[in-house]
């Protein structure tokens, strides 16, 4: 039973997510495939915007978030820098996976979350991104080499084109086979549909 | 401690929230007041539609409501008139009040909501929607009589000017005091700021 698991860095629901889906998967005994996407190229294929282009939404969201933040223990802030150019994070990511494993790939995702949305670090810059990834004992000049690799960037265009083509329109975005759950709080659904699947 | 349950009869979500508030209310020692509204007013008042608008977030949210209805227990379809035009429904519920008490407001709302979202009917209808009123109990001529007050008009008037101005840009969406929850799958957000609150 597989998890795929499709976020993007610059989506603070998808944050949250990152730091829950491990526990979920190993309590019922699943696997996740990671996958980075580019929300903003979702948005435009199928005509709409983030939630928080109507201000309404927006201050909502925010409540929402520090609420969800509090319940998971999580810390957040909002991003000086925000909406970011999240395009070098999604390749810093992939290429931690051509340069090591599946493993280092996740553990750069979950620390290019926190540098953005715990620690408000402008992930955008290479020389801000360098850090962290060196921080996280990765050679950020390998890695920095490796993103401008065709392999990673038609890795990034492939899971945002399968993102597109299988009906994603917000990230974080689960499948279980062909099920579909949209949300930080679709979890529970996705968690009783592999109990019910298994 | 009051809840104030700001609903629309063609809001699935808020059909959901409709049959569940009560038992939270009491399970917390709180009061409910229910606030029917037109959200077609408030998505003009701040630009934005009905999220089935995106055809993938129509075709996911479908998916999404049988797995509420499924967790709750509650009878769901999709009517064949959708969107409809619910302001008589709405008249007809503030109607309900003026004529009789609150009790029989919320009845009628719930008569409504299955009349709409479990059966099916086509509650624009007048005929149709007096069927449905009669088989409440209720004297339909006299209800459509003071649906025509400009009492209950102007109520209706005042909850959609009260959504727009406190925020609101969805259904349902619940105040205590000015804390807002927006969606059937936030009232446990909502009950834990209760508990917290007394």
């Amino acid at each position: 039973m597989t998890i795929e698991f499709f976020f993007e860095i610059s989506s603070p629901y998808s944050y949250l997510a990152a730091f829950k889906i491990e526990e979920l998967a190993r309590r019922v005994g699943a696997e996740i495939t990671w996958k980075p996407f580019v929300l903003g190229a979702v948005f435009k294929h199928i005509g709409s915007g983030p939630p928080a282009a109507i201000p309404q939404k927006g201050v909502y969201m925010m409540q929402d978030l520090r609420r969800f933040a509090r319940r998971d223990a999580r810390p957040f802030t909002m991003p000086p820098v925000f909406p970011v150019h999240s395009i070098k994070a999604h390749r810093a990511i992939l290429a931690s996976r051509k340069l090591r494993d599946e493993a280092t790939m996740v553990r750069v995702t979950k620390g290019l979350y926190e540098a953005y949305w715990a620690q408000g670090k402008d992930i955008s810059d290479m020389e801000v991104l360098g850090e962290a990834l060196a921080g996280m004992g990765l050679d950020a000049e390998a890695v920095e080499e490796a993103m401008k690799s065709q392999e990673v960037k038609d890795e990034l265009r492939q899971y945002t084109d399968e993102a597109c083509a299988r009906g994603v329109f917000g990230a974080p975005t689960f499948f279980l086979g062909d099920q579909m759950f949209w949300g930080n709080d679709r979890m529970d659904f996705l968690e009783q549909a592999i109990l019910e699947s298994t």
